[in-house]
């Protein structure tokens, strides 16, 4: 039986049992044991995707922050069967490689900010930045300075969920009750300028600095591997830091001898209108940690991008000691491939750039509603921050959760809702029609939308 | 430029261009910097792959211990491009969910030992250690035990290299200049009879018990989450435990309600001539992590199979508050339905079992010659172990990769070599003129091997 090319579903039987089998058999995250309600979405067609119920929607958030190219593309169908014909996979350890892998490494040098002209490849973010961990910690061993092993992280950031990229993402809920986490871990405040009372009246980069010095001085830049943090912070609530923070930051990490990971998962590969969010900020990590719209999520893919001195120092005698099984997947890498040709090929990057200056502008129109405290945006990555009091500016007691609810089902405009703000990234390939389709899909609900929560 | 149809290179420019790119550019687990020597594999069949130079290999270790239905079928190349063309990626958190996440969740419910009835999605098998370990401390959590953090493990145990699933990797050069690796993780002997000096004279059962339950008193079985093990050591040189071994230990931590985890991730999926472990070592397990074989490798994915139990206490309130970004990938879902069709179809589960065994009577046979101590072999799973003594079991001075690289280049056989053993875990399409040929292979080098580990 090959149930891959079933049609899709015309009765209302197949939804009820998909539904029911879903609630018996799958753990989602974030989804409660009693709750029943399921979006089962079948079909995908550029920035439109379609449920088994026939309801159709706008793809605001991208798959999950990922969809550059859309869905449902034809040309990566036809790559990656082309390469999986040929040769699905083979592992990438001691002396072995493919072709597929050594190509997109060379396309990757092309498109990397200079001096990252190494790579090693993963299965998606949360790999990339617990390898990176590693590969901070294990430099310095290699260095001869085994005591380096702490490190810097920020509060709000987001970096995965396995144990080492868990162990540095900066909120609460994702260390309660899995605790002990990873130790020789500090988080530091996050640049979220709007947020004024996280720097006691100071200049939000003064403080970040300050802050990070004495943190540094305190736990003794001897013992300190590597800060890691997202360009952009992205859910978070698309935190745009001031531009002097990245350079700042780089510069006083780099008088004491601590790397750099950079976090590109979400902001990498033409979200925010440049190949990298290093060019925006004006900073080069040592390690740049990618993965999400590598493949437009077509298949599970990740590249951390490495400068030489990291790569060789991790290298030496007999080889860096750990790998995955998938390092180098031979079809993912054909995906990768097809992908970046589409993306340069339509012009993906710069299209980030001008219609999300245009969705931006229609979200920042919305700035005189009397909940919307603040629109930020950069490239096709964008959140909206909703207060219950534009001078203090509290949140909505209860989240952007209902908020971003309410958009889908009134107009089909998928958002992604945050305790602060709600975070749009559609897919790269959003027209101005379809921008506009998601600012009044926002604008309908938000023009509604009082101080404390509820909507009209 | 699309680069995915590109003619098999005829010419000896493109292998060395590609070799020169990949030592420029990309940085492979245990590959020295300075090495310069590459294997770059192009096509493969069946049993089959070829390199860019020509060369042909029978692919023994079966891609990396996951090509259960060979290499290069076409039947999922369609399956993953119908996907594809309809629905690549949809993410499935909060209440969203896919068709085809659910339709292989019930059939992954059909083949599952009785009693794993829910699953959770990842995209391979590190990250399903590593949530595992998250969700046997999460579960105790959710039950009032928050103190339940201790993890208990094994010596020479491989579980993967994220921060998580590598803290449980029972081998001192996966934490050496990685640490400080996550903190309450306790190992044991392992149970590896060939090994008597491990049990100081005792039986290797009852040893592991004793050491088992003190280990379990000194920590204190109200601190302890869960015991972490593969049925079959698998990278750790296949090591079949007594019969006797499992069923003891999972009543042991019964009894001081300990959660088991088991590692199925090379088990899995028929490798061992069953569908799971499991039904080999007689013990369901409250937490079964699979990966590698539920797709055979075409798309990285993996499968973490929960009783009833762990999945409702992780699940209340609102909800397993952690996700990965694919989890329930579409296309994943799909190639591992058309994956799961195919071992069905032709048998291969018994094909593990029939040409498994005829294998491992062929490398038996060589228990005569003087560097053979041991060959353990289960379904298409085996190891056989060097020795330059054995009387003393001493393995070779330099570990068996010397005796795996002149198998491979005398024969084109691909084995995996490590310290005590090498391992074959080739696809389960073997056939027994196949097998005839790895046996002949590995029979040709092992007759001409001396104690000291030098090749006539």
């Amino acid at each position: 039986m090959t149930t891959t090319d079933a049609p899709a579903s015309t009765s209302t039987t197949r939804p009820a049992s998909l539904a029911a089998d879903d609630v018996r058999r799958i753990v989602h995250p974030y989804t409660p044991t009693e709750s029943r309600e399921r979006f089962i979405i079948e079909s995908g067609s550029g920035c439109r995707v379609r449920d088994v119920d026939g309801r159709e929607y706008l793809d605001g958030i991208g798959g999950l922050g990922l969809s550059q190219i859309g869905h449902g593309r034809t040309e990566i169908a036809e790559a990656a069967a082309a390469q999986m014909k040929r040769l699905e996979f083979f592992h990438s350890r001691w002396n072995f490689s493919n072709d597929r892998a050594i190509e997109l490494a060379s396309r990757l040098g092309e498109i990397a900010p200079e001096g990252l002209d190494h790579v090693y490849f993963t299965s998606g973010g949360a790999e990339g930045n617990d390898i990176a961990l590693r590969m901070a910690r294990y430099f310095h061993y290699r260095n001869g300075e085994p005591e380096r092993t702490w490190f810097l992280a920020r509060n709000m950031a987001y970096h995965g969920i396995t144990y080492g990229s868990g162990s540095v993402t900066g909120s609460a809920e994702y260390h309660e009750g899995f605790g002990p986490m990873l130790p020789n871990v500090k988080f530091l405040t996050a640049p979220y300028p709007y947020k004024r009372h996280f720097f006691h009246g100071e200049d939000p980069t003064e403080f970040c600095l300050r802050e990070l010095r004495e943190t540094i001085e305190e736990i003794g830049p001897e013992h300190i591997a590597a800060m890691i943090g997202e360009p952009i912070m992205g859910p978070g609530g698309v935190l745009i830091p001031p531009p002097d923070y990245w350079p700042r930051v780089a510069e006083v990490l780099r008088s004491y001898g601590i790397l750099l990971i950079s976090d590109e998962i979400v902001t990498g590969y033409g979200r925010l209108g440049r190949w990298f969010g290093a060019e925006h900020v004006g900073v080069t990590p040592d390690i740049l940690v990618t993965a999400k719209g590598l493949t437009s999520g077509y298949v599970p893919h990740g590249a951390v991008l490495l400068n030489s001195r990291v790569a060789e120092a991790i290298g030496r005698d007999s080889g860096f000691p750990i790998g995955y099984t998938y390092n180098g997947h031979p079809t993912a890498c054909a995906v990768a491939l097809a992908n970046l040709d589409i993306i340069e090929r339509e012009g993906l990057v710069r299209n980030a750039e001008v219609v999300g200056n245009y969705l931006g502008d229609q979200l920042r129109a919305l700035l005189d509603l009397p909940a919307v405290g603040e629109v930020r945006q950069l490239g096709l990555m964008m959140a909206v921050e909703l207060v219950s009091d534009k001078e203090t500016r509290e949140p909505l007691p209860q989240g952007t959760s209902p908020v971003a609810d309410r958009i889908r089902e009134e107009s089909g405009v998928l958002v992604r809702g945050n305790p602060n703000s709600f975070v749009l990234t559609p897919p790269l390939v959003l027209t101005e029609a379809e921008a506009d389709e998601a600012a009044e899909g926002v604008r309908s609900v938000l023009r509604r939308l009082r101080p404390d929560g509820t909507i009209e």
